[in-house]
């Protein structure tokens, strides 16, 4: 899947810098004006824009203009992506610390593992 | 907590980039040497030890040299921190469609919304 692979580079990317992680955050309790986001972050108009078109670009926020004002949202898709590919990698961990557990059980109470124990 | 905010810029940072997602992909599957993590990736060594370093300072992977090999493995916390915050942003995302549906209800009803009505 390239074009979910590149959304995933992008994802990350725009998560990696704290003002837009505090914008998502924001966001997060509901839609807002590019205003109402630049007012806690101590910065520029332009420069909150230019972290709002990163936004965009990776499809965590969508916005919309009325008349003059331009109001954003997110869209939980992109970050519902990123949350499961954290946690595939996180189940995939935790599996094999499983059998390793069941492995070194096993050694430890002197039996050979029963094949299948505990196990769907 | 500035300490734990560098470190989710420098987690999402080091998840931007196909390889390095396709490097944790492979470790979380359990640990493996520089060479094993090098073979499938189509990039030279110098790279691959790029790539690597960007996941260690992150605090992702960590790894150890025995003899002439270094062994990597995933270290989970650094995950696990970006998996809870996006976990946040999700869960308050749904907490306000939750109320916002409510609202809606109360209103398609023709009654008021009752206070505290399915809410612990």
């Amino acid at each position: 899947m390239p074009n979910h692979q590149g959304s995933l580079d992008q994802v990350f990317h725009a998560l990696a810098d704290p003002s837009r992680r505090e914008i998502v955050e924001r966001l997060a309790g509901g839609p807002a004006s590019v205003s109402e986001l630049a007012r806690p972050l101590e910065m520029s108009l332009p420069a909150v824009l230019q972290h709002l078109q990163v936004l965009e670009s990776s499809g965590v926020v969508v916005s919309e203009k009325t008349g003059r004002v331009r109001t954003c949202r997110l869209a939980p898709a992109a970050l519902r992506a990123a949350e499961t590919w954290l946690g595939a990698q996180r189940t995939a961990w935790e599996r094999r610390l499983d059998r390793l557990g069941d492995v070194l059980a096993s050694h430890g109470s002197g039996e050979p593992a029963a094949e299948g124990e505990d196990r769907p």
